[in-house]
């Protein structure tokens, strides 16, 4: 499959090389189209890694992930066009931290508790099929469940049934992550980005982001 | 023990319950002092379970829970009487959730992500030792941790650290929670409240509150 990925953070660059290693296509959109984390993206990947704007991104892939930082992602899928995003999944990994009042950081207000990231992506742009997911996590377990031993979970929710399937089936399950918890409608998101804060807790306590929740019943 | 319990709903009526059967005196504080649930207590309990006015059960107890739903908290403390309250450990148990606007419930916005009912109750009362513990979980696992099967999580915090370790050995402990994951100071109450959109989306997707977070490692 083809898949555009806007953001070329560490987490961008995490999921990209893995969807590389599950025989898909991918092409890492960023702000300018190139940077050294991209060269370097298409370097290791080469055949299957490519890169380009945001633009460019968004209008090569089937599916889209959303991997921007969370105050960023508006602007950035601004950028990427409306006419290149609808139709299509958008995969929204991001989480709206705000970092401007120092460490532990808060979620951005006008992105939280009444609303969040995802719902506001969801209202945006209507005719995106909007499906978030992975934001619970570090990147490197996103991608790699065993990391964590054991059975934890992780959560996905969006409007479109469809379109969470098919992530389910053709992004979730290949990387191992079987059985997620599908908490609904995309105003789930909320509930998904409120956990942030207690994420980044417990990061703190343990020195490790290599843990994750479970829900035990 | 004498301990106080401010709010006499399900959640003090379970706790104050249980504290009893620990062998702990118990004294239900409400508005009014009278209500059928706590003469029902007081029967149920004799000679062990009492009731009064918020007041009455906060000079009471060498401990004060704060039971009350979370938008009635503050004014619950200042009908209980600072007076009443500090240099005493409050353990607070309630959420800020606001079901004004229909369900799900919202957390109440003058309590939620720069701050939490736990840190406005301690700002408001500096001289009471404030331990925020319970509230991540359904009243009947609070006082029966193997109402789920298996490992699971509780979460404490505070800015004492003798407060909170003589709730996790004189508390915690004897009903069956063990180590609890110490999450630091007060602050990170709003981390433990702002889980609650979660639980209640996994409340109405398993349909049942009996079930609990986990951090897996």
């Amino acid at each position: 499959m083809d898949i555009g990925i806007l953001g070329t953070g560490m987490v961008g660059y995490t999921i990209g090389t893995k969807l590389v290693q599950l025989g898909h296509n991918i092409k890492m959109g960023s702000r300018t189209g190139e940077n050294e984390k991209t060269e370097a993206f298409v370097r290791t990947n080469e055949g299957r890694g490519t890169a380009g704007t945001f633009e460019d991104a968004a209008a090569f892939g089937e599916i889209v992930f959303n991997c921007t930082s969370g105050g960023a992602s508006l602007h950035a899928l601004k950028m990427a066009g409306e006419h290149n995003l609808n139709g299509k999944i958008l995969v929204d990994v991001a989480n709206p931290l705000d970092f401007s009042k120092g460490r532990p950081p808060i979620l951005i207000p006008e992105y939280c508790n009444t609303t969040s990231l995802g719902e506001e992506i969801q209202k945006k742009y209507p005719l995106v099929k909007v499906v978030k997911t992975f934001n619970t996590m570090n990147c490197n377990l996103m991608v790699k469940p065993d990391l964590v031993p054991g059975e934890h979970d992780i959560f996905i929710c969006g409007d479109d049934s469809v379109a969470k399937a098919k992530i389910i089936k053709d992004i979730l399950h290949p990387i191992g992550w079987h059985g997620p918890i599908d908490l609904g409608g995309i105003t789930a998101a909320r509930s998904m980005e409120m956990i942030l804060p207690l994420w980044i807790n417990i990061t703190g306590l343990y020195q490790t982001p290599n843990f994750n929740f479970k829900i035990v019943r």
